[in-house]
């Protein structure tokens, strides 16, 4: 396998981004200056799920491990991203929506639904109104054997859902959650890449910030 | 070229935890939990050196660039693993320590400076007198036109240095750092590897936290 130049699919983390609504609102605050005290240094406030952030099984599962105790490659591996963006905001992808992608999803893949919420990003009404994954489209893509689920905006759930159905269906059973990818996504529509995604390693977290990054396939 | 599985460089960030003298400590506190509120959310306060951290010119030089402005690539590439643990805890590797390497170091390298350092993380007496990197070593491993360079300990330089001449020569000229690495750098003693070394993406920053892993090169 061969790969390009990296695209960043990640978030810049700064005081007062958009989160999802009731998060800790992160906080950057530099501390030591340079020409006070001879070097710059800042101190920083998040929420685990501040930016492009990975969650671990804990976040909604009982005694389900937390972000120090995943593989460090978890996250990492070939991906296919499926374009979803012909869903309406605050609509949900459902099974039948995820069907003609079948050929394309083998196990053990991450599969990124790029839903163009990411090209709402920083919009009010987006926060409570976005595009998310049905628990029959969380049930489909685990048949499908998918080793991870990202998506493109706050949350693979329904804004404000009581239930959580579907972080529990994926993180119940093994299959990991990366959201809040930026809308560099699109580049990658229809295409195999392979993806590097790292999260900090936190302990005892249910989730944290991480970097990822987009590899194109060569000869793909 | 192919790699090995990945083995984590990373320390696990955590509440209390060993870091540089004076930078703050960092926190990690669970604000909402499953049982009362339907799911398990913490809050992060942290250095922008906590931890395994990469080091942005901002950090020492005036105008510098910030985290958020580098190539999220830049500490990602073909690694060496130098052995100076020969050097007693407190002293400063210098030019003539690096020179027996000159043949294992290639242009846009980076180099990965095992002190032995880590094998004492946490320990008190550690965190003042530990090895690092002089600025004759510095200026060395700028000839030799590496792009960055790693050490197994909280920093390159001499604890409770003034002029902070080793931070200045590498990120003054385009050289970039990584602090913190833990153990597991051991492992690697005279080999190359492939580092993926991918930062947070905090805008503003001098630094950040970073998950680090080492890939073996197969057949190398």
């Amino acid at each position: 396998m061969n790969i390009g130049k990296a695209v960043d699919l990640t978030h810049t983390i700064s005081k007062g981004m958009t989160t999802y609504v009731g998060d800790p609102k992160p906080d950057i605050k530099q501390v030591k200056k340079l020409e006070h005290d001879g070097v710059n240094l800042s101190r920083l406030k998040l929420g685990s799920h501040t930016g492009t952030h990975i969650d671990a099984p804990h976040h909604f599962v009982s005694n389900g491990i937390t972000v120090d105790e995943l593989d460090p490659e978890a996250f990492c591996g070939q991906a296919v991203v499926l374009d979803l963006s012909n869903k309406k905001p605050g609509s949900g992808i459902t099974a039948s929506d995820l069907k003609r992608f079948t050929s394309s999803i083998k196990p053990g893949d991450i599969v990124l639904l790029y839903t163009g919420m990411s090209e709402h990003w920083g919009e009010q009404w987006a926060r409570r109104k976005f595009t998310y994954l049905d628990e029959g489209g969380a049930a489909w893509l685990l048949q499908r054997k998918v080793k991870v689920v990202g998506i493109d905006y706050l949350s693979v759930e329904k804004f404000a859902s009581k239930e959580n159905l579907t972080h529990k269906k994926l993180l119940g059973n093994g299959v990991l959650i990366i959201e809040s990818l930026n809308k560099n996504l699109r580049k990658f529509l229809g295409k195999r890449i392979f993806l590097m995604c790292l999260p900090i390693k936190t302990k005892g977290t249910d989730g944290a910030p991480a970097r990822v990054l987009a590899y194109p396939l060569i000869g793909e």
